[in-house]
């Protein structure tokens, strides 16, 4: 069997690991001994584990030395550091990290390694890029592309009613980092966490949507005048988030407070993440969803068409893998799977639009997606447009 | 003229300062020479200022000596240690600090020392115990108190819609202790920021009241079957308050954070002070009023009777003196002169209610007190009662 390697054992590699221990050896390389143990049982111990420090691009090199494909899900901050050290060791990658870094930038090196490296090919990013620039390469002329996200527990619980399905840390960073948009043609950069507003969900009730830099290269690839992306949480969330940041909570820059007798430097981010993550973190078992509507319109001969995607999809229950990991890591491990077949060989960092006009490659994605996830992402919708 | 003693030269103890200077050689003692600067300014430079570190009860012992009035303006956290060095030095002693712990302990060692020692002698408490105290005594029978007060800026501004009239860890103090209240003769304690309610008040509009520990002394002093004190917020606030507390924000117990590349122990409400209080902080004349209602009800001659005293005050443009600190501090420089001049000298401790049955000497306080403060505590409803 070819061999893959996934890089972090968190919650979205251990479930690449387990959807790929059927066709691949499987590494699982991580720093955390406890979360590769986990990620390892997941794959019902088909899957052998690595402890590396993937911050260090040497270890990145060494742990991917013998792979025929590799699977990143690694937490933003090591992403870009990671996916260079990948396209430096001439192997082919599949990612999933939400860096803040252009993964762009690195497309020359990738070129120059004769490296395929697809990137933000998770649910959204990932699905999303994907579904909205094939729906818009079928039309003769795009004019707005709107992506609406989120995952949630299914419970909701004061006062945050909100748990991270992937690593806090970047939930934070989504509330904080400027988004961009696509108005009339033009790059528009609006805060974080700005414009809420409610709509209301089939099956889930009224949630707010807000902006975030959900968009992120869909603002460089496509030429679409009118791009957003926002994303959902159930009402009031948001305006605590928004609260927390003016206080000052999501600041990186030290603040002095006494310890010990004496005044010491911290951050208030790392204050506010001890306190709150924990509360942030889905019980065992406990039920999480992922909600996902794109509307795409345009026109096609001459009428104005809408293509709407909808995803609604929940945890497991038979393997418990949450909704947010499957969501996150089945779209990346079936790409993977196109990626080490040969199947998609386009060289360079590619995000999922760029071969979204393959009609042949997204319909077998949507073939071979887990049941309840292809039921969901379905075409639903051809009308009367604008 | 006769010697007084400020300890404290912040917002409260300065407009003492400034208030008896008329009538007295007035020392302004704090450890803070800016804080000192400024309240010897507000006295027109007719105060002295002497720098003293009030945690010490030698210090206080020795910037009291020479005194024939002690009036006590600090924080709550030294409070009932000032309270005892005072006593100890045999001075009279008139205080509004929300100290956490039970003053009436010291009554024993203040009559020993033959000293007369009001504490809790501000606006709330200290009015509050007087006016609902002086009712109920006019009552053949008392059957309830209720106090609702709030220190409010004027305009309100997103996110917390307050600032903080006091020391602000006074203010988180409020959030935290539990709240005394009795019940039908018994007394239930209730977590504070609970059991908030919508109420309006002529001129001010909404606002919302929540429980928080303001009986204080009533609970043992007074006889009455139902009592309880809230304080009021504009709506919302409590709620932000309520989450920030369930994330543990207010947590006196150090959590490691890392700093310089090593963990450390640090008190998240350190952190949260840091980060919240200087947006607490009023600016230069801005701004603030005080809203109180107490409602006392009861029989006379066979007959329910309801005593309701309405406050409302704001910032003198004038003096720029706020209304917190006019409404705290002249209460308490009127009885001050009231103990210096011998007529009150009921020796021990002494919270407000236990000299209220005295209509003299509450007729007097309401007769000196300034004009815009005397106006709003009038007696303004003798109705149907329950």
């Amino acid at each position: 069997m070819p061999n893959a390697v996934v890089l972090g054992a968190g919650m979205v590699g251990s479930v690449m690991a387990a959807d790929l221990v059927s066709d691949f050896e499987v590494v699982i390389a991580d720093a955390n001994p406890a979360a590769l143990e986990r990620a390892v049982a997941r794959t019902g111990g088909r899957a052998t584990k690595v402890i590396a420090d993937l911050s260090d691009p040497q270890q990145v090199r060494d742990v991917v030395a013998s792979a025929d494909i590799v699977l990143g899900a690694l937490a933003s901050r090591v992403g870009f550091g990671v996916l260079r050290a990948v396209i430096e060791a001439g192997k082919n990658y599949v990612d999933i990290s939400f860096m803040p870094e252009n993964a762009l930038e690195l497309d020359a090196l990738a070129k120059e390694h004769g490296v395929t490296a697809v990137v933000d090919c998770g649910v959204a990013p990932g699905m999303s890029n994907l579904l909205s620039a094939h729906s818009a390469s079928r039309m003769d002329r795009c004019d707005s592309i709107e992506i609406y996200v989120g995952g949630l527990p299914v419970e909701r619980r004061w006062p945050f009613e909100y748990k991270a399905g992937f690593a806090p840390s970047d939930v934070i960073e989504e509330y904080t980092r400027p988004a961009r948009y696509v108005v009339d043609g033009e790059i528009v950069v609006k805060e974080a966490l700005s414009e809420p507003e409610l709509m209301d969900f089939e099956g889930v009730g009224t949630l707010e949507a807000f902006n975030t830099d959900g968009l992120r290269s869909l603002v460089d690839t496509l030429n679409v005048p009118d791009m957003k992306e926002k994303t959902l949480r159930y009402p009031g969330h948001i305006e605590l988030m928004r609260v927390f940041r003016e206080t000052g909570l999501f600041d990186q820059e030290p603040i002095e407070v006494p310890s010990g007798g004496r005044l010491v430097a911290v951050k208030p981010l790392d204050v506010i993440g001890k306190l709150m993550f924990p509360k942030w973190t889905y019980e065992d078992d406990e039920a999480d969803l992922t909600v996902m509507r794109i509307t795409v319109e345009g026109e096609i001969g001459g009428t104005g068409v809408r293509h709407t995607w909808d995803v609604l999809d929940y945890l497991d229950p038979d393997t418990g893998f949450t909704s947010m990991s499957r969501t996150t890591a089945f779209p990346c491990a079936i790409v993977a799977r196109l990626v080490a077949g040969g199947e998609l060989d386009t060289v360079g960092v590619l995000p999922p639009e760029l071969f979204a006009k393959d009609r042949h490659t997204v319909d077998h994605i949507l073939e071979v997606i887990p049941h309840g996830l292809r039921a969901a992402f379905a075409d639903v919708g051809v009308g009367a447009g604008h």
